[in-house]
């Protein structure tokens, strides 16, 4: 439910009314627009409660939220959210190239990376410490170690840092290393450490699992914004369907769907998308001109020695190419990078 | 099996070496380069006589093609192919937009929305005269009074015209009527449909089974092309995957492995492939921003009375807009409309 | 629209109602019960005509039939549909195993298979004429020479034959030599096809195409049962999904289904729905035990040597044991072979 | 690789080369058969060492294991796993059907529900206490005091109880209420929690996740194995498709593949796998029929009063039709519930 209050309700207005709310045993969640503030109501069928609002004199209007989700959808919401890490905004007018290797393996190689991605135009940089392996016999990933590499990379680059974490237990450490926690396609349905990254105040790149309808992917991050944290990047990685000359299939309809439903900035993650370096620069041009607020590529100084996901990873020199050739959609859309 | 002749071999030594390939049984199929000659040799394994070839003082080198598919490869013809329709080449540094009707409804009404998307951009009238329905008791089309409308509409307009054939006994009247043929998702394995085409000179437009893997698409094509009809259109429309947000899943990955697989011009449905008005514009930059060399885009001047997937269609005044914002990602490209 | 008669209703009352439904412009479909019998009116919306209908003294009730399918559904026909194939019944209390080669490939090898299936318990004879082929390289079946021998072995053997037609121009061919008329997945929707054989009087054997939603699969039987074929066996034959490990994902839910929602007989066919010899015993025990009335495998003296889809056929003993284990289970639910 | 020995080897033989083994860095897994001790190296690799065993006179001979999943493989083990639940077997002679409610609502709900499956064959309880919900708004199980309720309700009915985990932190104490810790499909590849079941020692009924390849989910399974659990019950569930009409498909080809590639117990899950109550009495016959071991079996006194999938879940009344039906397949095949 959602409670439009007038224009020019004081302060104390709107603590009253949110007294009220938590009084039933809702949750409110104020937004604050240029003229009116609006509140959403959330909790179980808030709407039979209706007419108790209704009767108060600062409140304009009441409508109901038709979807399952309420906090990430637009109803609730008309303006785009723009999720700021250190000085990068991501679902703003700038379209944020994220890029850097699959794992991090060692210290050097990653700022080498790091560099070559930061001067190609790459504003964040990726890498994963813990990596979800299909093989318990595969690398896993340097843990802690790979954290301090990233964080000591950033001090150089002046990149912030976006890498995953797969276990509840790591979250903690994970975010004193981290500036945006990953949530990775595998978890998109680990409830229990959606709620976790929504108790904490880093920014949550959330991407959609493999088989995960648009809807359960918005559900999972409502999961996010209904435990307080509002700062959730949404990343269309592709899904998997009976096409097997690509590693996934990436539904770039979901982007424009999505900006459509929801409020929140997504990006999109060709390398895991196509699974083939070929397709990564007209897929990324592809993302961008959908409507996507950014894209997250993974770039290897030397992607046949690398050990995970070589087969996908770019060299930078052509990560430098792609740069060019999407900044040339975004300016076409009156977008930049 | 490629031979690839010596630079200056005459007309004479051609004939030689092509009646040698049929005198063993094989099709042979030139293509004349700038440069140099090179001669396709299908058939079953023609490899096992590599030997007869190598020996001739005009041949430069032998090569096996890798693929199931040889006429629609790469590997046998590096340039891109351009199909001509009239005045319009499809495969060429052109966008070409398709636009009309889901179904041909009556004259007044084609006529209009035929005027209106000339004058917003369109390059080729669609529409359907002979429809595909799910359902024995839906509109199935007007057959051949509705081949005639296009055919009037052409004369008045100018604009060439694709349409669909759905059975071996339409393609004579068809072909009579439209510029170029579509064969629908629903016949992509309709192998008799696809040979008869392929011994006609009418450009063919193909379409996508909604199952269909990349592969099966080419050999698909390779059916029309290995019957004598090198004028083929790819159409990617989408394919069935579990995700239901939209009617199906457009894969624009598959339009840039085509055009690496594959010599042949690809367009893009999104009219089809999302099912979703809103999502037709930007999955149009998409398409075009992935590679595409054109689109075929559903237009209706009313929509809600449209006999057939009126949800999908959209206006005259939204087309406008779209092809205006397809221009920009097609200039940014270095291409033009 | 489903109406019922009231019991004793007179031959002449019976006229006197079907006339009216064709004046309407309806089209009536008769089907005698033990004690009632029942109309059908097909036609576009005949719901709105009911009052007419109500009416009439000798009408007991009139209920809409809710399914976009008609004929097909069990709320127009109660009972299962039988269909007779000369002595053989596909639909009753006997499990019906139609078994043979993929393809025809001579007369010798089709008598030995034939001889051995037979002996073995199939009932009906198949084996491919008219193949249809992902390349147009791969052998495409013997065509009518392929028919004469299967109609020579049913000569000897006894036993009916199901053979495929790909194309309206073959119907009248294969109707000649066939009992039942194959329609195979990648034809399940062309329509003109469906048309045709719903105007012939043979049986049909309808498969469900690799990505028909069972909706669909129903609509394109009532293509054929609203042309006045009424003869129609369907076959479940696998779907399309991500999965790889076997060749189509076989669906025994939607045999359980559409036995709810129809009173058409439905078989499996796990040579193809798995693709994988191993399987195909153990999948069709489940596919009895699911409730289907029959089986479609794949058997071939000489596997390794068989010129289409040898490595899902099963030699001539494994059959043997296969008919055996699939008696238990028929057995166990009170149905024989 | 596996290392077998030759029959009438000492323990102190074998006690020899498992020392070799470890100090070469990999781990042994050692396997006694009724004539010879096989032992399983894992690691990376392994086969390279190959040489410094064959040269043991007690070794008889090396393979390498040639399937990605080691320990989980027939390869290594010939024989079923039989996972042992207090008296009840899973992966022997005996059917083992497993039912009670999606979640734990209250103790006379779930004791009635018990008491009604046990009576009509059921050897194991299920029942939620922590519930994977789609929306944070949905009921989220009872927690603790649902583990206590199924608990409490083991010792007054004797069955032993399969609950979720969802969580690292949950283990511990789910382990303390629970006989078998079940892991969901949304968390097949939420590799920390398989690390963490596959430390301790009870039983797990691994669920395959609804995008899984069998090779992904027999990898999860390796997961667990290789911790040095391996009480391991993999249970088929469904998977995503296009289909529709049914709320996943259930895979049964994948029980019968699972049977040949793994030594480990299957279970069938047909209340989730079809969502549909018309449903769950022939697809438990087919998965008997495909050869599982057991069934996982929504039951509800109330079912449209149930908190959680009430629309799947069946009535004591008809488990108990449902366990009569299943028997007489069991029995036909030589098995007993």
């Amino acid at each position: 439910m959602i409670i439009t209050l007038k224009p020019g309700t004081t302060e104390k207005g709107i603590q009253h009314i949110v007294e009220k709310i938590k009084e039933l045993g809702f949750t409110p969640h104020i937004s604050h627009g240029k003229e009116r503030t609006i509140i959403g109501v959330i909790g179980e069928n808030p709407i039979r409660t209706r007419h108790l609002f209704e009767a108060m004199f600062i409140v304009e209007s009441i409508t109901p939220i038709s979807k399952p989700y309420k906090l990430v959808s637009r109803e609730l919401k008309k303006e785009d959210t723009c999720v700021k890490v250190g000085n990068v905004k991501v679902g703003g007018k700038k379209v944020v190239i994220m890029a850097g290797p699959c794992a991090v393996e060692n210290k050097p190689l990653l700022l080498e990376v790091a560099k070559a991605v930061k001067k190609a135009g790459a504003k964040v940089l990726r890498g994963g410490a813990f990596k979800p392996r299909t093989s318990p016999y595969s690398f896993q990933g340097l843990g802690e170690e790979g954290l301090k590499y990233l964080a000591e990379v950033r001090e150089i680059t002046g990149l912030p840092v976006v890498t995953e974490a797969m276990d509840v237990r790591q979250i903690e450490l994970v975010s004193r290393y981290a500036d945006i926690i990953q949530i990775g396609a595998r978890n998109m349905q680990n409830f229990d450490l959606l709620k976790e990254v929504g108790k904490g105040g880093k920014p949550v790149l959330l991407k959609r699992g493999m088989a995960a309808t648009l809807k359960e992917f918005l559900m999972s991050a409502e999961y996010i914004l209904s435990g307080g944290n509002y700062q959730v990047i949404l990343c269309e990685r592709g899904i998997r369907t009976f096409e097997n000359s690509t590693r996934f299939t990436l539904d770039l309809s979901s982007v424009a769907l999505i900006k459509n439903l929801s409020h929140l900035p997504v990006v999109v993650d060709p390398s895991h998308g196509t699974g083939q370096r070929d397709l990564i620069t007209p897929l990324s041009r592809a993302a961008i001109a959908a409507g996507a607020d950014g894209l997250l590529i993974e770039v290897h100084s030397k992607p046949e020695e690398a050990l995970s996901d070589g087969f996908q990873s770019i060299l930078p020199s052509h990560f430098e190419n792609l740069v060019k050739e999407v900044e040339k959609i975004a300016r076409s859309m009156g977008r930049e990078i």
